[in-house]
């Protein structure tokens, strides 16, 4: 299958190229950057030197291929999504676009920036472990924002099951990938470095798609950490009722046990009990933990990802296989690397 | 007035020294440590070299001076207070020993450190913003644990006014010198550097030091992140009754007005909206900011403090410059650096 | 072909186990450890978890098969090696026990340490990109160490040409992985967290492979850098004679021109104008880039590596696919991350 | 005496503020900033938050004072220093534009930066340790470059004493704050943190100082590190004849004895046995420390600094001190922060 990465020069598009180009059953044949356009890949993302020889084009000159990523600003792909149907019978779109399916809670959170309803109703939310099933044959695929994921797939299975009570408290600690590539004030490395600087203490966008996929009441909070990859989504629920820690355990084994990607956490040993986004780096893995406050309903689950792997770029690569019906770890095997 | 520093080659014995060798009311004599015993200060606090001539001797050759610090770990203060009474007319604990007025409380955190009483009735909190009055004159004093010192500076102006709802949910964040000077599995370097590790979920102890002073129903998260020194607190608050931003400056406005080492910290900047403990290094400063989430009783207070300082020598010396009637910021002027 | 690796709990050892558990051709059947025996490998290499079902068992149940790796402290590889051979045809050696073929040279660098001679005649050195001929068929592979690998591939070109006057200056950097699993007082996080820490100012043991290799008289200063992984050596070489710039990439491309874990670096963007070790993590790849200071004899070069892959556990792996016939690259081809 | 600092919203501006305003023979009046014109200094310092009322004025407001510190970019004082004249009888330059006495060296390495040659006679060097007695008195004063202020004090006492034979190599490693405040591609978080760049293996611009103050031919590299603040310098000489490491230690005990902020590094442990700046952070000193490799001429001196303290706004500080006849030391006694 062959594929373009629109937007190829961000983080995200960095991590799309490095991943297709390791995957058996694609061809990337095209990468678009109107900045880098004219450079060799290795400009923009100097992991690639030596692996590939394609070098970046202008969005405007992208041929055919049979799919095409977006790995584009927000709002940008509702408005080009006409040009890129015609260049490919296959969109995955990373951008918030078409994420919401609510009008009012997308004007919300994403004021004036609404797709159109016919394309909107294309596109299939690329959760696997939520809708795998409506994933396969899919054609249009939008896939989740970094944090929202990390929150849903600590909170879904709980929300399923009916056993959260009140609103749920959701931190939520980010690298400083997550601000993309540009550079302003905040991303200036004596400023960023080695900060706990909680930019958001409520009200930030990943709440809308928790919602929806959780049907949840959420707060949340943003804390920018110093590593640069990699988030970490601290949720705090009240249980609806009174449920044992071993009761919780079964509620998410069931809910993950044949999944590739999901990983349960418990360990014993304070070093790695919980989820360390760290060592997730390149990874597709979501590790989720559990700690029930001994005589309370109050439970902290912990989950963390590679904000531009399973945030991103890697949990596309996953909608496509389940898509295609090939193989769903298929370019996703890199285990992580330890110590990092 | 001739100080003595009991535990002198730990963390918090090394910013004492620090701090008292600036101080211009102090004389410090002598610094303990068995395991330095004979070598300079600066085999242990390389900060210090060309500041002092003083050697590390043993704690069984310390002589008399007119105050002795106790930077030694929990359980020992109590077991040698007798020891040091007779060394010493002033005792300032910097252990968690006599902090607990509470048999109960104190066993439930601390199992089976409960100090005599006799002593303990002779020790006054050492939180000059909750009880400076009582600390006028004071011979013993036990100064506050690090993230307990941040969260109730944090909580207190709210729990004293009756504005919290529930339980408060205090999520810390702590530097990797909260730990303490011992190398072990955790503080290696390759496992600990830029980690984001939930090693305490629920329970932790500072938790009976809050209730204490603030009276309130707190469960208390600690996730160890990858900066050395500083702590940061954020807690999640249910308002008893609904108020506006502008009520709830006023009643930390109110709280701490005249306080020389609390700052509110109330900015339009995401930069540095809220209190950055990277800010606070080598300060006894605690900055503290709020935010409401709009239409909801729900409010987040964030507090930084250098664990350290604010959360151990500088508040101990506070403590001391109150205490003995020297002007309270003596010795405590260091602005803090930026960048760093 | 089943493999087992002893020590390996360590972080050589770690990186051997996930090299091996993707390799196509290896099945990984032994891990020992006395330290961690009896409990699963993600005890100790968290990033495995869900990857094995293997656990490390103590040394001495290590059964037969068909190669061992020895990820061994120095010392040991030589003590154990007659024991390890009745356990299988093939040994690889991450000890620096056999990589020394001068016994006066080892004997300044390593005193004490010498190896039974027959055994030492047998191991091959294990460094493709300069005895790959020599290393088809091996059965005993001595691997080079990290730093002196690094510095070797970045010097061999040119003493190869006798490019090389007088003393060649090594000045490498390190990150903390480099030292191993073993807290001490040195890697506590506090004391090593952004350090540039010149622990070796001259007299280093990899000077012995340098000279050994290369036929250098070599000075080398090692700093250890705040990193976890990854080494850089920076090369200050006087040619003996005046050459362009453009000469000596020709030098360097006829000696790398093939190989396929060697990149020459070569940009004019000061961003990545020379080789990063942040970029290399859990890759193969050994960077290499030069740069002549205009109008004299002194040239810089500079190269870079994973400490614990081309510095250890990749390049055996590396040595162990040319010795058996298989693709070299087989089970090393990670691109590596960007950002990280 | 009441100062100005012009271009008070940069790094080395706001270390000249944060020390000006601990500086108890000094008022601080105004400082400018065209940026932030109108906006408190803690708009640009946060870590001033609470200490001073003043805000940012247009350089073309500012009044009259006794001392006007110029923290400009380098041309930008040569170009105004006569405009800065009618507003102060003293000027401190930190720029380049007056460090250079010989005409051809400048035009080398800062090329059309010539400044008019009465203003360039009335400017006298602010190395303290090398010209102190020229520094009495002075009213025109051009410190020191960061880089080559702590390669000057580390091999003038050996220049001077013409110990040196040959080119000496110079390898300077420096912190994320020597880039300035304007961010951009490079000083990027995601892309600077972690790194270990070589943005320069020669040629740098402080070479020039270095020949003027030492009379050495200088081979300089540069390589950004991980850290913000702090500058190390290793320099690998070759000794005029041969000599002890114990003659070399009396040498430079001979040149520092009495200097307050050069200390001399010469500890057994290899932990602190050579300068670290993480420790100096905020502080004056200059720390140096010696290795001789055994049995051969080659001599590494490591020298370590804070770059915005005795690379910039504390050297300034020093040369006033010494200027108007205070105590040297005056507002320069922070002592460090360990651990950091």
């Amino acid at each position: 299958m062959r594929a373009t990465v629109v937007g190829g020069s961000g983080y995200i598009g960095g991590e799309l190229v490095r991943l297709l180009l390791g995957h058996p059953h694609v061809e990337l044949v095209t990468v678009t950057s109107d900045r880098y356009a004219g450079r060799p890949l290795r400009a923009a993302h100097p992991n690639l030197r030596g692996r590939t020889a394609l070098s970046f084009i202008p969005a405007t000159e992208a041929g055919e291929s049979d799919v095409v990523f977006l790995a584009v600003p927000h709002g940008a792909a509702a408005k080009e999504i006409d040009h890129w149907s015609t260049r490919a019978p296959r969109i995955v779109d990373l951008s918030a676009d078409f994420r919401l399916r609510d009008d009012a809670l997308r004007e919300r959170h994403y004021p004036g920036a609404a797709p159109d309803p016919g394309w909107l109703a294309k596109f299939r939310t690329g959760i696997p472990e939520l809708n795998r099933e409506n994933l396969r044959g899919a054609t249009h695929i939008s896939v989740a924002g970094c944090m929202a994921n990390a929150a849903i797939l600590a909170l879904h299975p709980l929300a399923a099951a009916g056993l959260v009570a009140g609103t749920v408290l959701v931190d939520a600690r980010t690298g400083s990938s997550g601000g993309g590539r540009t550079p302003d004030e905040g991303s200036h490395h004596p400023e960023r470095s080695g900060v706990l600087r909680m930019a958001k203490p409520h009200g930030h966008r990943h709440i809308a798609e928790i919602t929806q996929a959780c049907g949840l009441d959420v707060h949340m909070s943003v804390t920018a950490v110093p590593s640069v990859r990699g988030v970490q989504v601290v949720s705090h629920v009240t249980l609806a009722k009174p449920l044992s820690e071993r009761d919780l355990w079964a509620v998410y084994r069931d809910a993950y046990r044949d999944e590739p990607f999901v990983r349960l956490v418990r360990e014993r040993s304070a070093l790695h009990r919980m989820p360390e986004p760290k060592l997730l780096s390149g990874t597709n893995f979501c590790d989720i933990g559990l700690a029930l406050t001994p005589g309370t309903e109050h439970l902290v689950v912990v989950s963390a990802i590679d904000n531009l792997v399973k945030g991103g770029a890697g949990n596309a690569v996953q909608c496509l296989n389940i898509a295609t019906g090939w193989d769903e770890t298929t370019g996703l095997e890199f285990t992580g690397l330890h110590p990092l």
